[in-house]
């Protein structure tokens, strides 16, 4: 499929780094959509189901897991007030993304050390 | 449930009011989450129901529907480009509030006369 | 200029409920809208008067003013990471709204007893 | 300064591949960040300025370049509804990344032909 990119003559790199590039741009994608979302215990399995199928229409997706960390979204007290919005602190991504002969995978994870939302590459290979 | 709004002191407003400002937000909230997302056939429907729960999961919504509007994400050529950003145009959203004993609904549909996603309110009444 | 509102046919509701459902579109739309936005010290004003500016544009804005908690942005360690996602926790916004001869005027701040950013009206008057 | 980069311990790739990463999540940031966002003439270069201050407090962002297509946010008739929603298609960017000595220059624009707003690498360099 992605032996057929059409965009493929616009790009100035390998397919090594146009994987990473893709793969960066889903996460980005992801973050920069969902934070904010209305989010508890009702609605997380929706959500994270439909990141994960709009993560899926972009190109060159392979595959994708997405979990929103429940203990962060656990109920408050004073409803009808009771419920979050999506952080990145809550979100825990993984994403396999394929270009032509090229897998990256990448994942997004908050790491309390940073106290940042890390998006990083944990496996590029060929495949 | 709204019976007991623990934020009611803090409002300058008649419930009418205060259903009608509450509708407005959940448009508001619809429209500037989810524009943007990725859409095609394959996830339309999970991204609808997505909206969907995340709206009741906030304050005084009793119902809602979201359509998203089929012929403006009709297959492209050009894979693996071949999916969609939302737009307003593509919404058509439907919203019942209830603020103590005042149900709003509330409707957001392009409406081409205006070039514009219109989001209103149908009904205002004593329930 | 709201006199001849081309839209107000099509709404079922008396002036002010149409102020308060407007200043509640407001709300819901800067939070949806920049929520996850990087932030800080070095933008944080840009990014206040870009969605102040942004929200003028919108029908029936008179007026407006955001502010982002500077004490929720401070530094960070661990440079090159040293920057925030703009949360609802962070927003302080005021805004009236003149739909004819109503003004809606309605704020939006985190409250700490409901652990909520709270949009709320805190006045709606003939003027 | 990204040669102190904490987080590069977590990483399994190249410099080359880290920085077409980088931007690309940057990109994929700025769309689904600001997508969505009301504007008009009055508002678009605060808009502009603002999304490129928010881009630089990103790792590794050293500069950047965002313009809104002006042609396509001309004025509607139909007051107070005269403004536009930002798209993907009204979005040229342009931005240099660097990861210690590995320069990423990436764009994103429309492209008619596939009628899609491309994300690409336009050059990686070491520098």
């Amino acid at each position: 499929m992605s032996a057929s990119d059409p965009a493929k003559k616009w790009f100035r790199c390998s397919d090594r780094e146009r994987a990473a590039f893709e793969a960066g741009i889903k996460m980005g994608s992801i973050y920069h959509q969902y934070v904010g979302a209305p989010v508890n215990e009702s609605n997380v399995e929706a959500l994270e189901r439909a990141i994960e199928a709009g993560a899926l229409v972009q190109p060159f997706v392979e595959d994708v897991r997405v979990r929103i960390e429940r203990t962060k979204i656990r109920s408050k007290r004073g409803a009808p007030y009771k419920y979050w919005s999506v952080t990145g602190e809550m979100l825990d991504v993984w994403i396999r993304v394929r270009y032509d002969d090229v897998v990256a995978e990448a994942v997004m994870q908050y790491v309390p050390d940073l106290r940042y939302p890390l998006m990083r590459i944990v496996e590029l290979r060929e495949a």
